[in-house]
């Protein structure tokens, strides 16, 4: 009995190794920034990042790609994209996944002490983050110059601030179902999105004692309205994850999302709403000055069906970019066309991120 | 000074009338239905529905059009398409506007008596409101055959229905900005808006005292962030309203929906989830064949942008229909494009409906 176990065992880990594929050195690590000066002049003592890495950085330390995490995700949401059969080959390229802040691993208000705790914890800004990822790369991994960086979603937005925050630093971003600016129906919605959880009295302004359950509810309700396509619903597409009615899979929906964090998820969604790359003293609220200013290769994807970041603001943007391809992902899967779910559009996300990086940065081991 | 006052109450009272233009007979009236039988086989003793009319009903009585109202509206909403100088010449047509159950005119749980008060008040389909409409125009106004139904919304669902339920009583029909079934996407994202006021404690399942507000407010955003498209945000056509901010916009929404009535929103809510012209004994759930089932001339105009009902659900459902005239409203309005808010929409819409009335049903006095 005990032997058929081990077997069962041994089998398990060669199987879970196999999956991992070439993405070694998979350990949490942690970067410590003491006094983090943000943007809004709060210093943040003792914050820090999570971040993990896969690969082998080069003796020219020039094959580095970041990849930043997009919202209520962390360094997961980009295996789809890893390893020799993906985009990013992990024997070729040294892959760099930190972690947003507020996301419930780098400095959160679960996880932050006082005074930065809970609801107190300042408003952190994409461009923030983008500083303390420079930190990371610059500082402690002496690193001078970056492949690309790459993202998706929140990940996305830090591709394009990187553009303009270190525009002699990185050598191409690949920004998929996010944009450069969160405009003005994205900080609607994201209105929208917290007030679910501030409507249930539990929440209690964020001093919570039990999980403000109803507010939840509404809250898991929202997004799962706003992260896949009306088309997606109307193909029930929902029966992709073995639900048999729209009404079970959002039953599902609300049993993964009880347990999340309220502060943090709110936290990240300022984050996300104040996101601009033309808020600063550069551009001063110029975001097609912004755009112009990018001086590296562009490869932009937008999802065709996306409801947060739509196909019409991608338009918008792209036509200001000097040096873009632009490639929109076929996709009736939404926002989440870029989350790495569908079969269909991680082919196609993988093909194009590919042949974008082998034509604009070929690696160098 | 006085006689100064008179004067200019006269002017306003005369520039008052040129307003309604033909628009005359517009007191509300009562049908009262004794003993109601609804689809789900409750038995509602004195519902009643709120109609007004517009016009005279000519002795053939064959010069007849009904407007049925939409989710939260009252038969206002029909007034940009109504009089001399628009689509709908109201000397020539009687036009007759009923008002859905539950939009707080007609029969509602904030104006039922018990058993069916507040959160009692019962489930009650698009299918019962085109039921209680036909003894209003058949029963009471003797009508033997409508030239049209007109309908934005919930006003189109109902003018889709009618298509359906009465199928040689319609000469046809004039959806826009709504579809012939709510698909799953329409279900999970009332569910949304539903559960936004349930979050609030004071909503006490329907029994509340005092207005839920922090659940209004959450419930006032959702629709704010649905029904206008992203790009409208983006254009900040907010300023069109004086609205200087995003947040302003947003404000002024929040203070204009928290006297509203939640039970009666609810209720209408779930009219609108339910809908389905094909969901009874002659179709089974086929909405392909229900829509292929629809005999009469219908002029279809989705809004381009509008997230309730996508283009491509209307596109979908308009493959199937026969005799259709399909012409989306090419506006960023969102579901607004049919609200009557948007100059430019209205002259649209005018002219398409005026124009294939003219053609299918020409005006007879």
């Amino acid at each position: 009995m005990i032997k058929k176990l081990t077997l069962l065992l041994f089998t398990f880990l060669l199987l879970f190794q196999s999956l991992l594929g070439q993405r070694t050195n998979s350990i949490e690590k942690t970067l410590q920034i003491v006094d983090f000066k943000l943007d809004n002049e709060i210093v943040f003592s003792n914050a820090f990042i999570k971040y993990v890495t896969y690969g082998t950085l080069n003796k020219a330390k020039d094959n580095a790609i970041l990849m930043p995490s997009s919202y209520g995700s962390d360094y997961n949401g980009y295996n789809f994209l890893l390893g020799k059969e993906n985009a990013i080959d992990t024997t070729a390229y040294f892959v760099i996944l930190p972690q947003l802040f507020a996301n419930g691993h780098s400095s959160s208000p679960s996880n932050s002490l006082s005074p930065f705790n809970g609801p107190s914890f300042p408003e952190i800004t994409i461009q923030d983050n983008v500083r303390a990822q420079y930190l990371l790369v610059k500082n402690y991994f002496k690193i001078n110059s970056l492949k690309a960086v790459i993202g998706f979603s929140m990940g996305a937005q830090q591709a394009f601030q990187w553009a303009v925050s270190y525009p002699n630093y990185v050598q191409s971003i690949i920004p998929f179902c996010g944009t450069a600016k969160t405009y003005p129906h994205g900080f609607a919605r994201l209105e929208a999105a917290i007030s679910t959880i501030e409507a249930d009295d539990k929440f209690n302004n964020g001093n919570y004692t039990t999980q403000p359950i109803a507010g939840l509810k509404a809250w898991s309700l929202h997004w799962a309205s706003w992260f896949l396509s009306q088309e997606w619903y109307r193909q029930e597409k929902f029966k992709t994850f073995g639900n048999k009615s729209v009404n079970a899979f959002l039953q599902a929906r609300i049993e993964k999302d009880k347990d999340v964090d309220a502060n943090d998820r709110i936290a990240q969604a300022k984050t996300w709403q104040s996101h601009d790359i033309s808020k600063n003293t550069n551009f001063n609220g110029d975001i097609e000055k912004a755009l112009s200013s990018i001086p590296c290769k562009v490869l932009y994807m937008p999802s065709l069906t996306d409801l947060y970041f739509p196909i019409a603001e991608a338009e918008y943007e792209k036509a200001f970019i000097k040096q873009v391809v632009y490639i929109p992902i076929p996709s009736i899967w939404g926002h989440l066309a870029g989350a790495g779910i569908n079969p269909e559009d991680n082919l196609f996300l993988n093909k194009q991120i590919r042949s974008f990086l082998l034509n604009a940065t070929p690696p160098v081991k």
